[in-house]
């Protein structure tokens, strides 16, 4: 079994945790992957406890995400949103009927004490992923965002805000405190690869190397580390990674966000994969230390995700560990 | 306006109370019902607080009850139930979708610090419901019954076990400790009219008449009291209360019902109205020392019911009060 951990966000996350499942499963069998997931920018609503990242992530593997909707569950109805609306809840976190059970479950299970972690793999296990899915940390940390609005919840930005409101600061709250979740730490010491997924190096990627603990993990782990860049020709494959990025004064780039990578982490990098419109980039990011993939890295089926996955997974094998 | 107030359980008593509610408006303009429900056997579900009885009466006044299942809301659907099985959750007790976000909804207003009472008031005003709705107590109380099989939670014996284990005693606890809800004493003292729906006496009308002060107000309020026989030719309209007073050695009729009101709680009714097959045995009830109507009893429509509820109307606003 080829073990390897993928750190993931929402979508873009999900896309390469999906390639690497299936690839991974296709060449020895048993999938030997673990996926460690942003749980920033989790949130509550209606009293219910939502892991948006975990939630995409697992139905992404479970074969259950919806494809055109790029979000949420497929065959999804939305009777109880209806009916909250005519309550007067909020509703612009769009909660679907199928989708609400997850949270209605998670919530219920969590007020019974049992941590986040377990909930999670519970959840996962029933939907028939076979692929391990670990939240960061059973801790509660929470990304809020400096804007001209003030200081706003992710998700509040992200969704009700539509990401209108220029970003100025991010602070990840509660991660100091957090620790990783059981089993995080074991999996990066014991894996072959880690795959950094193409999710947003700042709200997504970050929180989960701010959690004491990981970084370090990562950092002394005998397999070589691997990122796949966020963005493709200066552009975010799916959100407002770009935007966000040109907010804080960064470079909008594949070469920007591995600049970003080297600079914030240094050591943390072994290779780097980029998309072939940005192969005229590849000696910049190998200046910065880093061995390079150019590939096919816009996902747009099932195909393109796997053979991803795969061209990472050949690579990133192969390579040298950091001195 | 003509202040009345009906004393409820589920579907019999939110036949009753739709019936009074739309007899009322059609009599006079605003309706002036108050309804006191039960909430005995609300019961906390996947986290969430469900109030089975006050949702019952919420969704027939507000015209969305589902007429062919019998309980529930009409144009329902079960897709987050489905989910929920899947994820190994209890679904004994069968959630729609829109009914769920009733449950949602309670639940995260309650854990915001509101009362049932005024929660309970928010939920029936969104769904255009003018009569006052009131739990009986703000205070959790809760029904639990002494069977065969050990005691048991009144949905888990009414609605997982299906009501197939004998009740040889009947508990209501917590509710010595309760107080009524923020409303209740006033709308009772400022009443023409008192009715006794035709809900199980014994589990459903029982538990709102054991709060400490509800009684007494009754017996204190200037208006007459009657109660509508939930026992038609020695049958239940709905449900297991023929069954029940059987196993508890009373008598499975409307008689019984008016001897087991007269018995327990003295001087609180004035009236009892039973079903024209029952008229036989109006002299006896009569003998208890009640005023007996004999109407059509058993409410098949919308006509049933607001008949019924113009025949105890125009009955009991007339009686003098007992002594």
């Amino acid at each position: 079994m080829t073990r390897v951990v993928a750190l993931a966000g929402g979508v873009g996350g999900a896309k390469v945790a999906f390639g690497l499942d299936r690839a991974l499963a296709a060449m020895g069998g048993a999938a030997g992957l673990t996926v460690i997931v942003n749980t920033a920018d989790d949130l509550e609503l209606h009293g219910l406890h939502v892991s948006p990242d975990l939630d995409t992530v697992m139905y992404t593997l479970a074969g259950l995400a919806d494809r055109e909707r790029g979000w949420g569950l497929t065959a999804e109805t939305w009777q109880a949103l209806r009916m909250l609306e005519r309550y007067g809840a909020e509703t612009w976190f769009k909660l679907g009927d199928r989708d609400l059970a997850t949270h209605v479950r998670r919530t219920a299970r969590l007020a019974e004490g049992v941590p986040l972690s377990v909930v999670t793999a519970e959840l996962a296990s029933a939907l028939g992923v076979d692929t391990t899915l670990l939240p960061m940390s059973d801790d509660r940390v929470r990304t809020r965002l400096r804007t001209e609005a003030g200081w706003l919840d992710f998700q509040d930005w992200f969704v009700r805000r539509r990401q209108v409101d220029r970003v100025t600061e991010i602070s990840i709250e509660g991660v100091e405190a957090s620790r990783p979740a059981p089993g995080v730490r074991k999996a990066i010491a014991a894996a072959a690869l880690v795959v950094v997924c193409p999710s947003n190096p700042l709200v997504s990627v970050a929180p989960i190397l701010a959690v004491p603990g990981i970084r370090e993990a990562l950092l002394e782990a005998p397999a070589p580390v691997v990122a796949v860049s966020p963005i493709v020709a200066g552009r975010a494959l799916r959100g407002p990674a770009d935007r966000m990025l040109g907010w804080l004064g960064l470079e909008v780039s594949a070469a920007g966000v591995a600049q970003l990578y080297v600079e914030r982490y240094p050591r943390l990098l072994d290779g780097f994969a980029i998309d072939r419109q940005d192969e005229a980039t590849a000696g910049r990011i190998e200046a910065l230390g880093l061995r390079v993939l150019v590939a096919d890295a816009v996902m747009d089926s099932d195909e393109t995700r796997i053979a991803l996955a795969r061209a990472v997974l050949e690579w990133g094998l192969s390579l040298p560990r950091r001195a």
